[in-house]
């Protein structure tokens, strides 16, 4: 590597984002990011550390003292939650109803903790009466579970009784809250949640890098209280409270620019109100799955535990779900992607989330998909017009 | 949280950042952290990651495959080196010459390691005798040593004499790089390092978030073939192989605009030429420290061993280093640090990094200075007349 590599000008292409994430940024958002730096133990940083906190907590609907966003992408502050929470010995109830589940195994594991399974398929939300099972046979010490599973459109229902479940028996609830987080409905006090972790490149149109976590109180005391230090000496929580709590010691360098820019995303959220951000989603992703289902299509989830933020749907059969994606991008710039796992090749993932989630972009979607079916050999124009009532 | 907090618009003071970092950032980076996102699994991003590993090569001066941003800041990348290297058994020999091998210490037991050290005060650089010493001693796995010290402001010289008797016990060389890559003399590959680390907003003057790594293969060898899974999910360098490497498999998000940022900052470098931007550092740092030698101020570090990128001054006795801190910040908008472990209130740091070290900075650093001795009662004009050969 002798010589300087020649490296053209910045130019990515101008993508519609209608995936599992990132989705569309906030011209606002990204016009932060060009804000010039202060220091990160500086008095106006500390400033601006403490409005995040402050937004961050209405957004996950608490008041919890330690809400923060972590130095990193969502499996950064999915790490954070469980390898903190977990400690050696103890044992871990994950499920196994999609991709971030047998993250969550991984995690735990690592962290030196045992782990046990409540059971579902892919696609399917757990039920509370597996959930209390397997409290039944097991000694568990900490619960987590996926409020938004990204890899098979599905939201979790019924949050409380799953939380009520793991504290009559004594244990904590960590709540994968990726997609869920300023988008779909979420009351971490409200439901007792002890523990949520999100991403902000989700319903929070913000770019990956400083990702939202919450604790309460009871949650941060095992914490504080463990006989061995966590493993990971970056998302070591005992340490990040000199940071971000009183004393504002010095921990790590922390990413300034990615704080900027959630404290953006979040005030556009504050600004937006929580409760009428949700309805907007249910709104427009109402309209997008309308238009899939006249197109013919299915849902992969039906309408109980449907999640509006992630749209699995289900590929026709004789259609090439790969040529799609290949067809939407290429021809469209626009970005959907394929099913993960036990539901690769059988699903497309939509996102609707936070930013992406406009009127414009949807009728975006709708149209180029149509087209894109079309050139596979479905034809939606049949579909759509048999069972009209007109 | 009931109610939407109300945060203003986002207007953080506009600082000359001359501490420890984070530098000030080149405005074409700022720019370009404003480009609107592609998916982390987007064609085109998989360009951009060719690109910033290519980049990242020249930069460390290097030809190893192995050399990625790791999604988190500075203390994410040097956890991944440690942390990935370091098995459970292994002992890591660090040094006590400042309070980055401390920290290196912390991630090497939480990694499941045991520690030995090679001592050195704070202040001064590792005697390779000592190091030595420390080989013939112990049985040593994984060495890691500071190759600039931000604590100190020294600059380890005769690196390839240390890496030459870590190889000859067959033990790993790692190295801590974070201030010294793109400003301070750094060869990789002809100095025999196995794995060095660093920081994208020290001397590439890039925003924290993205954060350089490079193992040879004679390292992820070690890492490919370990027993256990190394303790974080989320910094696996296995699983990290993945997605960087030919399979280009999702692992995690990736945080897509800082590596925007961290790509036009290495173009910087490449334009400018890696080696004159060792020697602009020497220049302008070189301006800096005679400026503040006129002024009667003295270097802690001696000329064998100053660090350009972190100027490290001496407080002269009687005068407050916290006063002369705040004085700079609020009457000059400008950062400069206090010393920190052994040397707190003893030193000031003096960064001289990237977009940072320009003579305009230089200039203002030191006439601010001047003003701000002067108003704890430290008389410069006394002194810089004094020696004067006029």
């Amino acid at each position: 590597m002798e010589k300087a590599p020649d490296v053209g000008e910045l130019t990515p292409p101008d993508r519609t984002l209608m995936g599992p994430g990132p989705s569309d940024v906030h011209p606002r958002v990204l016009r932060a990011m060009s804000t010039p730096l202060v220091g990160h133990l500086d008095p106006s940083f500390v400033e601006i550390m403490n409005e995040v906190q402050e937004l961050l907590r209405y957004t996950f609907r608490t008041d919890n003292q330690w809400t923060i966003p972590v130095s990193g992408t969502g499996s950064a502050s999915m790490e954070a939650a469980i390898g903190n929470l977990v400690e050696p010995g103890d044992t871990a109830l994950v499920p196994t109803n999609g991709y971030f589940g047998g993250r969550m195994q991984s995690m735990a594991e690592r962290a030196g903790g045992e782990v046990v399974h409540v059971d579902a398929p892919w696609g399917e939300p757990l039920d509370p009466a597996d959930v209390e099972a397997a409290f039944d046979e097991h000694s568990i010490d900490v619960f987590g579970f996926v409020h938004a599973e990204t890899s098979t459109g599905v939201k979790q229902p019924g949050v409380s009784e799953l939380t009520d479940i793991a504290h009559s028996h004594d244990a904590y609830v960590i709540a994968d809250t990726v997609t869920s987080l300023g988008g779909v409905e979420l009351r971490v006090d409200e439901w007792d949640i002890d523990v949520a972790y999100s991403g902000p490149q989700k319903c929070l149109s913000c770019p990956p890098g400083a990702s939202p976590l919450t604790l309460n109180d009871r949650a941060m005391d095992k914490v504080l209280s463990r006989e061995e230090e966590p493993r990971s000496w970056y998302l070591d929580l005992s340490l990040l409270e000199g940071y971000w709590g009183e004393e504002r010691a010095y921990h790590h360098t922390a990413p300034v620019t990615n704080v900027y820019a959630l404290r953006e995303a979040l005030r556009l959220v504050a600004e937006e109100g929580i409760e009428a951000r949700w309805e907007r989603h249910l709104d427009v992703a109402g309209e997008l799955k309308s238009g899939l289902e006249a197109m013919g299509l299915e849902m992969n989830a039906p309408d109980e535990y449907w999640l509006p933020s992630l749209n699995a749907v289900r590929v026709p059969s004789g259609v090439d779900d790969g040529a799609v994606i290949a067809h939407l991008l290429d021809e469209y710039d626009l970005e959907i992607a394929s099913g993960l796992g036990d539901l690769s090749g059988e699903i497309w993932r939509i996102g609707c989330m936070g930013y992406s989630a406009r009127p414009k972009n949807v009728e975006y979607v709708l149209s180029a998909l149509a087209d894109a079916l079309e050139a596979e050999g479905y034809d939606t124009e049949q579909v759509t017009a048999a069972p009209s009532d007109d």
